[in-house]
């Protein structure tokens, strides 16, 4: 029988490595473009063989998808953190949302063919899901609290806050992702 | 000398052409999907040879990229059509966003792949400038009136608008959309 403890570091090797090549794939592609990454290069600049790659990844698409969704999970963390660190219902809101429109206009800097590829792909469903599922959430309970207008359905609400912070992608400074945020919050209110 | 009448006949001809290649191909497209559409197919069902059609397309993406410049033109047209009827700057912003939305609402029956393939063409970087400066303007008139927070440059304020109606593309029923614009209609007011 195979020890536990060895199993364990097996695991956390495979990891290791799988991490590794996620970064040093993102690194490659955002240094020299998407079309010109090759597995070759991947595996050369990892540290590993070819063939060990190809028994992670069958090609530099799938490596570029699961980085997107490793990126995408740190984000829905990076919001629950927030969620859970700000004060009463109306401030979780204002703080989740913020920080959304920060990571949208983080993404921008991604290149124009890399975002087609990582937007089109479909592996995000899920996960576009889950967090429009989070902020509908703290809309409910900010309506509840009087902060948000409850006269839409919380749903209707997420959709779009979530499309009006993408704005931010295109704007060129951090105040004016904040004006962004003002303006999307104001949305929100409940009618006078 | 060709007479000017003849080289009037010729060119109507040559648009009339173009036209049916587009409504045929994007009958085609919407009807058996995009990827199994072919110049063969497309040249038959317009009733006109294969080297005509190559003529005047090199291939089935530039002609449905053709058509939905087409199909752009055709609704900034629409807009600037609502805008002209419509009474004094607030109203004629709340009919022209209105509109907006329900032209976002249409076009997610395009289909996800034609829809990936119809905006990530680039082909519509003039237009998005174009409608962005449309709508710029008509809120730079409505905050003019009082009707729209100048708190906030216009030109952001139109991407704001632009990104948060984009969310009718996913909505159920026109209700729901009439919903969102209301919504994002409140983001614009001057703030309380």
């Amino acid at each position: 029988m195979v020890p536990k403890l060895w199993n364990e570091t097996i695991d956390a090797h495979r990891h290791a490595v799988r991490e590794a090549i996620l970064d040093t794939t993102w690194a490659l592609a955002t240094e020299h473009g998407l079309t010109s990454v090759t597995m070759s290069q991947i595996a050369e600049k990892t540290g590993i063989g070819r063939a060990t790659l190809y028994k992670y990844f069958p090609d530099v698409e799938a490596i570029l998808f699961a980085w997107h969704e490793r990126q995408i999970a740190a984000h829905l963390q990076q919001l629950v953190d927030i969620r859970d660190e700000a004060g009463d219902a109306g401030r979780r809101l204002d703080a989740v949302l913020e920080a959304y429109a920060f990571i949208a206009h983080e993404r921008q800097r991604h290149g124009a063919d890399l975002g087609a590829l990582l937007h089109g792909g479909g592996h995000t469903a899920h996960a576009q899901q889950h967090l429009q599922g989070f902020v509908r959430d703290l809309l409910a309970e900010a309506a509840k609290a009087g902060d948000v207008r409850d006269d839409v359905a919380p749903d209707e609400l997420a959709g779009y806050c979530l499309y009006a912070l993408t704005a931010a992608g295109g704007l060129p400074s951090k105040a004016a992702v904040r004006r962004l945020v003002t303006v999307t919050l104001a949305g929100l209110r409940p009618p006078r």
